[in-house]
């Protein structure tokens, strides 16, 4: 076993470079069989990587000792039921590396991790475990990742997870939760913003729960990372709290590494960096270089690698029995821990009867019996105007205090963004003094990425446990935007607070004021983006985003900085059907106005200046309109037989869909109140009912069709060139 | 004069929370003239805020003492001159602090800067300089900031362009550039991830010639900072590679300030970071709290304020004569410092006028004379199948090594984005023996963000010098997207490659395919969106790229991993038009299949599958081709006369606007070989020609209204629910 240290960890550096690995001596030692399962791992992930020509062979070989650790050796699991409760977690931020965890995944014995299942990776089957990263869907995997630096985030998260359930639910002698979450990480997560805005979190909050175990191989793709990464890793997570643990020899001093995670469980008050320095794709040819990062090795090399190994190079996907003996008891072990578990989780039912059924509540991910009782109806809502955020605040009210389900917080925004409830306390490290871990308010800390990422990591954690409610500026949910994306790809209910969402945000300016970004989550697979007119929808964007039906999805809620009143024909029921006739729906329309959020008051009072029968829709979800039926969408929005304009002060890029003409903007916005604004790009309600008037008119009853959608607004000027929009108005030059 | 330390900055911690803003003692001194002007600042800050009831004073208050070090003490500028090349530069990270730097351009005798125009902070007032955040249209704003984290990118950007333009002109006794870059950081932008990166590069590059500033007041907008960040910042960025230097008292002790910067000025080697502890808000009844941060003060307040300074609570917008005598010897002292540098240049001229001319010819953003000729023609372009981002290295050969104006990179995927260039030097701090200064290849590292956010800064220093080419795959071009939009508001020229655009990503899976990624960029003002169709297009983009009239615009060119044809009806110079007939443009379509990138080459196929009078439409630039007359998007897209089909691999969200019904993506995508994929997700050409004439024959020759768009693949499920779209098909439930 190789020294353990805390010392400055480019003291390894030049260290081990020139290292081979062992060829087992056949001398039946333990020692023996340590290698001859490390060099199988090798070889399989070179044969893996080889057969469809592609794939990320380096760091499974270089990093094989570190999973046979986690696996082999420290890991609680129980691989008959991945989803046992009481687990450790672990995530592979690293996670081009996933044939590794696959195969881990297969020696200790989890269903449908075959080997033959493992060889698809990369095939050209579209049916198959083994995809380029781990795929939350499967057994075993915890998260997806892949997106660098995410990864991190998502075990910190876990951890907080972790931390909060242990808070709320263990009691003396029961420990419901007190496992570990170990992720993963190369170079590439560390240099990534979002992981060190993690790291930041989570020596903030001194999760002693989360180990991170760092593959140090200084190898990234294009080369050493001498070129770019100069960091010194080990000083810097110390600076953020951390407790660092080094092991010199990662390829093979398997014994080294159980010892240094052994020691990263017992850290007290801070969370664990286990840096590891480690040779990537040890036993190739091209070892410690950027080509064995992320292609196959290639026949040559493959056949070196076995050589070097003491493999037969004719042979391929070579399992000794020897492999599955030495992780022949995970399973057993797995059953043991799970089945006492089980044993201390009856007694504690007995015992504490009501805090076991709301356990079993939680872990069903169902909400709280009746919670719809608490919300507010439309009478008993403001009945003056009000921002739509604080709107949002008083269902935060209602839901959240009753619920541990959710956790609320913001990105150093808590109080423009109305996510604050009664009688909250914060998540907080309790050697701070600030709070304790059953809190429920998160101070993420203007770390808008990691507060995602992190929330995904809760929503993972069991799913449907927590929903957590995240918060900033709109604007700010482009930061966080890379982690929305993967809470869609992976069907993780988390709610976001999206405030200050355009023109309204005012005098703060352009910077701040969101004019296109809504095309982001719009057009974003499995996400609900939903824009409220008035308190009563933002009632019913919460319902919709808390209904069964959305459970898999995540939902971003756009809301005003400024008041606006509460409409007459808003109905929050119909917020589910992604738009609806808030006003003149009694008779046919000879034009329909079409607006969302902050801009259908607007419409409202357009419509009533035109006068005769002007329809105003709001449409605070496109994505559920889309849904609704031929007849449905028809009867709302008549495209086929009277005119259609939509007011939006956002870019028009989604709206030819739903009208034949728009009112949006096509600059950047402005510092300035935000009446002015609205005034000066032209949406005051008298410009705006000159102008479809004016279109109206020019139409002279007819339709336009596709291809004709007419701009307008702001002098028809697309980023200060002359928008052929306006040429469509009026049919010349 | 307070300490000036090098321990850990945390010791500032308990440090003056209860230091009280000195009182000028009317002795006359140079002592009591500071304070008098400090307090001038802090009463002036209180006033702009309380006049329209909005805005930061806190910041302005506490910081006070750290413009005055700068612009009265420290900095190289002429006020006279703003735009003055051989400037120190000064970007505020910290955005929301504008006001300060306002102030002090207008102390320090900038034109426009009158206290008049300043007080329409926060104005109803349209056209005002002193915007809610710094804008970079006004002098003496190096760059616009306010989205945290991002400022700090920039100046690091800044300082690499310095150090180029040194490394390459630099004459001995001839500093052509020797100058500084000073940063102003809050706490906010050190949580930032981007503000993370942005610090590690500068480290690792060892920009001496850069100094950011701390503004260490420990208060954020929901209060402490012990609430979310605990990091020992001194010892994060020494583990960064940096020299930190500590100042105890930055509320008052200017002279400290100035001594710290001027050590700062000194380091060799290394960025520093001067460590500066200040109480935001200071002589505010709310000092040292949230409420000081974004909300004017209140009347009361402003009174105490006043009192506390020594001012008379009367008088608004007080400025006494003595202040602007105390800034008075800046214009005379910045005319002389240019007048010196342009007395060297002219002697620099006659002894290096192939140099100089070269300079000037970068310092006029002019590119290289007839770089035009060097582009290869059609027929010298491979005319086998070659993949676009292979092809657009085929560009970045013919222009990058050539013309010093451009500088090429990548976060760590050099080879896959084929931005190398012959007789590349990599930028790299000369002591590292990778590389030196003058090399133009960027080593970014895993840092998408600040890749694109650095680069911002380059192109910032001086408009059209710097052409920074950055790259990785198009995924990340959304963990980069906050500064893409940054680039794009302030109308830099960037250019972004982002390969592997799609399904074509294949076997790395859904984490890394962007399927409705462009809608974000498609939406974004100012910015062009250029996907190109085969190497022919390639070379049209790069050329609209550089075209005079892009000048001010950003461009991203979204490229294919897989290999596409070069078609035989691809013309570079229909691309500037956004979309023209790229196959069967010979006769009247009866249908019109518009398709972009990689996907083009397959509506041909299906075209000829089709047969008949069909047409293809090559759309690189949605953006371009709503720029071009009625009658010529009428010729290319006749959607009042036949049908039109998009073909695209990505969401259907902007399409509407062009066709009568799409195919497209509506889920993530999946882990397989890309023609896999393409083919399982319906994009096989048999298929498409399939469903697109079964649509045809199901309008019965008639044509789909608006509000009719028909998504044509995919099951029509949308995220695994029925799709809505389907029923348009056909007419009936």
């Amino acid at each position: 076993m190789s020294p353990i240290a805390t010392s400055n960890g480019q003291d390894g550096h030049s260290n081990g470079l020139d290292r081979k690995p062992n060829v087992p001596q056949k001398d039946g030692t333990a020692a023996e069989k340590e290698q001859l399962v490390l060099n199988t791992i090798r070889c399989l992930a070179a044969d893996l990587c080889q057969e469809f020509k592609g794939g990320h062979p380096g760091t499974v070989m270089g990093a094989a000792a570190i999973g046979v650790a986690l696996w082999r050796h420290v890991m609680r699991y129980n691989p008959a039921n991945p989803s046992w409760f009481g687990r450790d977690r672990f995530v592979l931020s690293v996670g081009h590396a996933c044939l590794l965890q696959y195969l881990m995944l297969h020696f200790s014995g989890y269903e449908g991790w075959t080997l033959d299942e493992i060889r698809k990776y990369h095939s050209p089957s579209t049916e198959h475990m083994a995809a380029g990263h781990p795929e939350i869907e499967y057994p075993g995997i915890e998260a997806s990742t892949g997106p660098l630096g995410q990864g991190i985030a998502n075990a910190v998260g876990m951890a907080m997870a972790g931390k909060q359930i242990g808070a709320r639910f263990n009691k003396d002698g029961y420990p419901v939760v007190d496992g570990k979450i170990w992720a993963m990480t190369g170079d590439g997560c560390l240099q990534e913003g979002v992981g060190q805005e993690a790291c930041s979190i989570a020596g903030h909050l001194g999760l002693d729960n989360l180990v991170l175990i760092y593959d140090n191989n200084r190898v990234t793709v294009d080369g050493s990372i001498d070129m770019c990464f100069t960091d010194d890793t080990s000083a810097k997570l110390r600076a953020m709290g951390w407790e660092v643990i080094e092991v010199y020899d990662g390829s093979n001093d398997i014994a080294g590494i159980v010892a240094a995670l052994e020691l990263a469980k017992h850290t007290k008050g801070k969370p664990t960096l286990v840096n590891i320095r480690t040779i990537i794709g040890i036993g190739s040819q091209k070892q410690n270089t950027g080509s064995v990062h992320g292609a196959a090795l290639g026949p040559d090399d493959v056949a070196h690698v076995k050589k070097q190994l003491g493999f037969n190079t004719a042979d391929k996907f070579t399992v000794g029995k020897e492999v599955y003996d030495f992780f022949g008891e995970c399973g057993a072990r797995g059953k043991t821990i799970e089945d006492e578990y089980n044993g201390m989780m009856a007694d504690y039912a007995k015992k504490f009867p009501e805090d076991f059924k709301e356990l079993q509540r939680r872990q069903a991910g169902k909400l709280r019996e009746g919670w719809e009782s608490s919300v507010p109806s439309k009478d008993k809502l403001p009945q003056d105007a009000v921002p739509t955020r604080k709107a949002s605040g008083i269902m935060v009210q209602a839901l959240v205090p009753a619920d541990e389900t959710f956790v609320s917080g913001s990105a150093d925004l808590m109080e423009s963004t109305f996510v604050n409830f009664k009688g909250q306390v914060q998540f907080q490290n309790p050697a701070s003094g600030l709070g304790d871990y059953t809190g429920r308010q998160m101070m993420w800390g203007i770390r808008e990425f990691a507060m995602v990422a992190c929330g995904n990591g809760m929503a993972a954690y069991q799913k449907g446990m927590f929903i957590p409610i995240m918060s900033t500026f709109f604007m700010f949910w482009l930061y966080a935007a890379p982690a929305a994306r993967m809470a869609a790809l992976q069907r993780l209910r988390i709610i976001g607070i999206a405030t200050h969402d355009g023109l309204g945000l005012g005098e703060d300016g352009p910077t701040h004021q969101p004019v296109s970004l809504a095309n982001f989550y719009r057009g974003l697979p499995n996400q609900n983006f939903i824009r409220p007119a008035d308190a009563e929808e933002v009632v019913g964007a919460w319902m919709l985003a808390l209904s069964e039906q959305e459970a898999s999805h995540p939902s971003l809620l756009s809301l005003s900085r400024q008041a606006v009143p509460l409409l007459e024909g808003s109905d929050r029921t119909k917020v589910a059907k992604g738009a609806y006739i808030i006003y003149g729906g009694d008779v046919e329309p000879n034009l329909t106005l079409v607006s969302t959020g902050c801009e259908v008051y607007r419409a409202v009072e357009v419509a009533k200046a035109i006068g005769g029968n002007v329809r105003v829709v709001s449409m605070p979800s496109q994505r559920h309109f889309d849904l609704q039926s031929k007849e449905y969408r028809r009867s709302v929005l008549p495209t086929t037989k009277s005119l259609v304009v939509a007011i939006e002060a956002w870019g028009s890029l989604s709206w030819p869909r739903y009208a034949h003409a728009g009112c949006h903007m096509h600059t950047f916005g402005l510092s300035a109140p935000q009446d002015v604004l609205y005034k000066h790009f032209g949406f005051g309600a008298d410009n705006l009912a000159k102008v479809i008037k004016q279109f109206k008119e020019e139409q002279k009853g007819g339709l336009p069709g596709v291809g004709e959608f007419a701009e307008l607004l702001n002098g028809h000027m697309m980023d200060g060139r002359h928008y052929a929009g306006k040429l469509d108005m009026n049919g010349n030059e």
